[in-house]
């Protein structure tokens, strides 16, 4: 294994996953959680968040969005940090990995085809009616990793969820898990206060507070997004080896796993994340990991601090951190011999003709 | 091969699919055209088709449809002749094939997740208006077909398509084929006047009568459905061996393939059908073939005069013939050593059950 890469928690799933296929699937999905200001830096204005998870899928597919004129971008000191979409095109594409993207619930659609899960996005979870059909979207998620699972030897499921960090929070917190304070976040200054009051609203106005802790579905019901129960169904449907591409927002579909199946078995199951969110002193992955079970998780270091892109070098800070899978996109190319300093140097040519 | 495959055309595919591992793909899409009494037997009245395609693709993941009480039969003098989505159902799980759906425009939406390539259903070709967007479509289209081909050896695209002979009628005309009188039909008689009217009122109504032969795409846009389109673009866009499964309704697909692309080679690319569409007496697939290109096609016989299911002997007067990409479904998992006679046994099993 490459040594940008390191493994944390208590199991290794390398031997299973050496010299296996990959299939890269992309999870969109939003929530109008994303427009309460200040929550997320995935977008330049909270109304633009809407178009996030599309411009991302629309920019590893065709090399610019064309949902809307910009590029997604987060500001940190005046300064932009590139979508990590770049980070996962530049790694899928020197890998040859198949991408297919997976739309769960995204305000905007995408300009591809793409596998209908579900078509309406969540509500803001400050009402306490976050996602209509939880079961359903569940139930589609199997159908397709069943599916899936017979074309590739390892799964790889990444997200696009503005805010995603603030629901997963809610998920986590409605079932009973200790998560405040330790989810990421996608800008340096973590908001956890607003994060927590905003979930803590929104199980108040389900009227639930002394209904705690809920069952998964509920849990998503009130305080979710449409993200979960489609990359917790996907998972629980695969018969191959699935890598969780993401940060926090993954342990909340390892929770929901946990509650929803009896038994769950994590024993194929494993997060991949960057460094940038293993290291991150803001939030704590390895803490909400532990409270579900012994979850393998590796951590990708792209090493941006020798980019000479300012952009990239902003994730250093705590700019964006993960997000579009792009720390499991970076450990499935490197399963197939592409090297992690080559993915910078690729995904530093890709910001050049992008941007 | 087994014996109960012919091969028809002048060249001989199998060396180059011999053991391939199959991904089966069904195209679902309808037009309004459907709706005109008589032109069709896809389904027990004319506003009953609009629900065929995705009932067939229900049925064949969930083992009944859901969008409608009631699986989809054609009526032969009082006798009902199942969907062939039950043979294909039963070819591709003795094989353990993959099966995805994609959506070129259907009515209604089955209840499965599905690949989005277009949302909306073609109106009524007599209009003359057929598809508002058909490159749009086929550009999606190969989008996806190159991400497909990265998942298997071998691509074998399907189709439900209500009134989708006509259709195809209607494109193969625009562009300049003698098609009058030879496409296939899902009735044992065959409604070649009705068809043949109902494509030259809708060249007329787009006032193109003098205009042709239309391209490929004004072709579809006028008299033309979705369908045709997104199986041209999926197999323009594959890089391995495309099996089009399906009977006359792929020859349009095969000469939108020839008229949209300069030296598009027929190589990597074959039709295969029933029986019952290569003997049947009122239409021609040979004869329509022939005008494009030298194309491979094989023909499946399940010999369903064995059966004792008299719905599936009624495939043998005439009755639905082909659809659901049975033919190829059959093939597909004979490649992968299951016997046609046993598909058949497998095809009444699942008859028993399901009606």
């Amino acid at each position: 294994m490459d040594k940008s890469i390191k493994n944390f928690g208590s199991r290794d799933m390398l031997p299973k996953l050496q010299n296996k296929d990959s299939l890269f699937l992309c999870v969109i999905a939003s929530t109008l959680t994303s427009r309460i200001p200040g929550i997320t830096g995935a977008g330049a204005t909270p109304e633009l968040t809407d178009y996030t998870p599309a411009a991302d899928v629309e920019l590893i597919t065709h090399g610019e969005p064309q949902c809307l004129p910009e590029i997604p971008q987060t500001l940190v000191d005046g300064q932009a940090a590139p979508t990590p979409a770049v980070i996962t095109k530049a790694a899928l594409e020197m890998a040859n990995i198949p991408f297919l993207v997976a739309d769960a619930g995204s305000a905007i659609k995408p300009n591809i085809p793409y596998v209908k899960i579900n078509d309406k996005q969540g509500q803001n979870i400050l009402s306490g009616q976050a996602v209509g059909n939880p079961k359903e979207i569940f139930n589609k998620g199997k159908i397709l990793g069943e599916t899936l699972s017979k074309l590739t030897e390892h799964l790889v499921i990444g997200e696009s969820t503005p805010a995603g960090t603030t629901t997963a929070l809610g998920v986590l917190a409605a079932m009973g898990y200790d998560a405040w304070g330790k989810v990421s976040g996608s800008t340096p200054e973590n908001p956890h206060d607003l994060k927590r009051q905003t979930v803590e609203k929104g199980i108040q106005a389900a009227g639930l507070m002394d209904k705690l802790p809920l069952d998964p579905f509920k849990a998503v019901e009130t305080v979710g997004d449409p993200m979960i129960p489609a990359v917790a169904g996907i998972t629980a449907g695969s018969k191959v080896p699935v890598t969780l591409a993401g940060g926090t927002q993954m342990t909340a579909v390892c929770s929901f796993l946990k509650e929803a199946i009896t038994d769950f078995s994590f024993d194929d199951v494993s997060i991949t994340t960057t460094i940038f969110v293993a290291r991150d002193e803001t939030s704590d992955i390895n803490y909400i990991a532990r409270q579900i079970a012994p979850i393998n998780i590796f951590a990708v270091d792209p090493a941006f601090e020798k980019s000479e892109n300012l952009g990239l070098k902003n994730y250093v800070k705590g700019a964006v951190k993960e997000g579009v899978g792009a720390g499991g996109a970076m450990f499935a190319a490197n399963l197939k011999g592409i090297s992690i300093n080559d993915i910078r140097i690729k995904t530093e040519e890709l910001c050049r003709e992008i941007f």
